[in-house]
């Protein structure tokens, strides 16, 4: 009798990962998802998010608990911004999401491609001119004038093994896609 | 003897953000920001994000302890995209950015305006199509085809002053510019 095993690589079940894949690939509907954050004002600049869940492969998701479910995120501006620094900024949880959307990204390609991390940490940097959003100059943009993103990867493979693992990576990021091409954002005030 | 009292209203200290926007009038170098975020792996899609500090008003600044500086936010996919759910998805984590700014500003802005806050609830909602991320249709992209922000406001103003609120928010928020108009990122790896 012969078995093939299928390893768990960096943590990632790559047969179910390509399981995944093809039943997408037969049923499209499934890849419809909708994600959904909610934040409550606390005072000032601080707020905390929560994540109730999400719809995707045609059914509501409630978030793990302990996990997603539980997560509360505090932002805030820091001092020097006239905040309370409870939180990381804004700007700071914009960047972080890049981040972990790479990091995530670069673990279940180097998995799927049979290389196997030892160490990965992702610094993200961004640039910008507070004369934007402070109102005084408005030939100043509000946001990042640039975004710098500096993977260190541990691998058992060569330096252009692991450029490429990044590179893909970033071709199929959906947080860089947003933060490069931009989308449609809509802003309502609910009646009440 | 006549004492003027500027209020903190909404938490925020109207008069320190007035004397910060003109201290920045006065010298624009100021404004010159570089916020940095850093992205540990754990295993599979599952990584730890910190806030190590940011440059800003000509020197460096570490965050506050306990607060921003101990912050540490765990991302990860759910268990329907073969994750183990630890943390919120970094889709999730972007629309909780745009939630948070947003947010800030209307507490900064309705207190500019002298407007009392009762309570702000922000719902962001984020349309996706997973066949982009997976691979599976190269016309579909990565990112969220369309974002909703649902304000839900109780504040001692009509429901046309607080739309006016939201509306100058948007107007002034990092994170909606760069999610609506995109930005240039870099990514890098790092020579070990």
């Amino acid at each position: 009798m012969s078995v093939t095993t299928r390893p768990t690589r960096n943590g990632v079940d790559t047969a179910t990962l390509f399981a995944t894949i093809d039943a997408v690939r037969q049923q499209p509907e499934a890849a419809r998802f909708r994600f959904r954050t909610q934040t409550e004002w606390v005072s000032g600049t601080h707020s905390r998010g929560r994540f109730p869940g999400f719809f995707g492969a045609g059914q509501e998701h409630v978030h793990a608990s302990p996990g997603a479910g539980d997560a509360v995120i505090d932002a805030d501006h820091p001092a020097v911004l006239v905040g309370t620094d409870t939180g990381p900024t804004p700007a700071e949880l914009l960047l972080n999401a890049l981040g972990a959307c790479l990091t995530a990204g670069l673990g279940n390609i180097a998995a799927a491609r049979g290389v196997d991390l030892h160490g990965v940490s992702c610094r993200v940097e961004g640039d910008i001119d507070l004369r934007g959003i402070l109102g005084i100059d408005p030939e100043v943009r509000n946001g990042f004038s640039a975004i710098t993103v500096t993977f260190d990867v541990s691998a058992d493979a060569d330096p252009a093994t692991i450029a490429a693992l990044v590179d893909q990576s970033r071709a199929r990021s959906a947080v860089f896609d947003v933060l490069t091409n931009g989308t449609q954002v809509d802003v309502r005030v609910a009646a009440r």
